[in-house]
């Protein structure tokens, strides 16, 4: 299988993400040429001001003669931006995504995307709670993974776009893992879907107990809190449809967090320390997996809003 | 009222935050003698090993003639050793702690403290998740919040000395308050025993699901759980002692969370957007207001294990 380089690499939708692939193809593909499209035009204009790429004002002029299609929209506009692009697809194309939940995307994409393109679904998993074109980072992808969740597709066309696409990522620094869509979901959901909730859940909770104390807890937030405040300022909207596109998986993660809540409930009422005690003690070791594996250093890009 | 420098520093308990004292307090106050005495050999061992005061064998000797002596050790383990330092406790000495749950500190002391020693319970809001006297950092205290509690005790003395006290902790680097027992312990279940029990949990649901994808988990944990792993690696015996002598408040912003939790377990469930919309968008303030308050910064402390 042959793999070759982008020369042309469309990005529609350009929030954090996009704008991010811009700048990082910009640094890693110099001679590629970029070209971006967003719904919104004060993106737009934003887009331009910020020097991302030649933006122009509708997507099927942004992806003619692209050989690499990047949609980086909410996972809720998928389907609509796919179809926007069709127009100027042409066959041999490499079509992606970014969204952070890969059998939803999937669903949204398969039904709508012209035959002869190259769908190939994935997921960037890097991040910050920041949101829009002007918060994006060149070195963001920089030793974040980066999942791609191909279809079972043997032709070796197919297989040379996936190869291609795999040394796209890898040249803006991630690593490439490739992965069946549900699978990639399980983990998201408790590694990243699941905090982001309870984190949001969290915030709340504060925010409605805080009437007479609220300065208080704002005040003394470095105890904890202050972590879970900065996930919880992440984009409403994206993550609205993660937790509704991952559905299942949501329930089901949660399901599992609030039985293990409860029993930790029980034991502090009935004041069952060794409960307690074993708990912690017992989660102590996936930090260790986590130090031992080398994960826990700058080496790795701590991204959040994945 | 006036206020005076502590001349003999004596810290019993000599984990993460007495060994702290010991540097910060070297650093700040150079003419000060610093006492050291832990109820653990091997603590003391290394404690002399690294410099970081006068280590005695028993509290008494390490207590005689100190006019400030700071408890730190777990809460549980706080009564017997204020016991253990009566015998050279002398009148006029002030006695603080540093424990997490001030009413419960403040319980265990009452009883056993001998008369006219200036008992003001104290708490430091700054941490990391290592334990033991080698994690000692001299700056932990710097920019972070130190709570003192003190009793109704109108003598001139008394508020003399709680004045003191408050000087030695600006002289850390920390940002006195003072409030009520029950206020401080209110806030603090919030804004942090709250998030680390949620830690807890987090990664010991992660941990029993991870049967088949361990290392899954463990290598796509950039998405928000490694912080979380990060927070629940802390020291279970304090964390136990922590959430069993703050059982009242614990139980009521359990309550609370969990509710909240279950809103938004049946918006997703029943795929209703808007209250999760709704929920992200309202939480957005709170973080927006730390930011107004200026306290998102390397000004403060970002202490974890408080």
């Amino acid at each position: 299988m042959t793999s070759y380089l982008f020369k042309h690499v469309a990005i529609i939708g350009c929030g954090l993400i996009g704008s991010s692939i811009a700048l990082a193809t910009k640094k890693s593909l110099a001679n590629a040429r970029i070209t971006i499209y967003d719904s919104d035009e004060s993106v737009r204009h934003k887009a331009r001001e910020l020097a991302l790429g030649e933006v122009f004002d509708s997507a099927p002029e942004s992806c003619d003669g692209a050989d690499c299609v990047i949609v980086c929209t909410p996972v809720g506009k998928l389907r609509e931006a796919v179809l926007a692009c069709v127009p100027t697809l042409a066959k041999g194309t490499v079509l992606t995504d970014v969204g952070s939940v890969k059998s939803y995307a999937l669903s949204e994409m398969l039904p709508v995307y012209p035959e002869g393109v190259h769908l190939i679904p994935g997921h960037p998993i890097a991040g910050t709670e920041k949101s829009g074109p002007e918060a994006g980072i060149a070195h963001l992808f920089e030793n974040a993974w980066h999942v791609l969740t191909p279809l079972e597709n043997p032709s070796s066309e197919y297989q040379s776009a996936v190869e291609s696409l795999s040394k796209f990522w890898s040249n803006l620094g991630a690593r490439v893992e490739i992965m069946g869509a549900e699978q990639h979901d399980r983990i998201l959901a408790i590694t990243s879907h699941l905090p982001h909730l309870i984190a949001f859940n969290l915030v709340a909770t504060a925010y409605d107990m805080a009437n007479v104390e609220e300065n208080d807890v704002i005040k003394f937030s470095a105890g904890g809190f202050r972590d879970f405040t900065r996930i919880a300022s992440s984009d409403p909207t994206m993550w609205r449809d993660v937790f509704l596109s991952n559905r299942e998986a949501m329930l089901g993660v949660l399901d599992k967090f609030s039985g293990g809540l409860e029993v930790l409930k029980d034991a502090i009422r009935d004041e069952e320390g060794d409960t307690l005690f074993e708990t912690f003690e017992r989660v102590r070791g996936i930090r260790r997996s986590i130090i031992e594996a080398g994960l826990d250093s700058s080496e790795v890009n701590f991204g959040r809003n994945t």
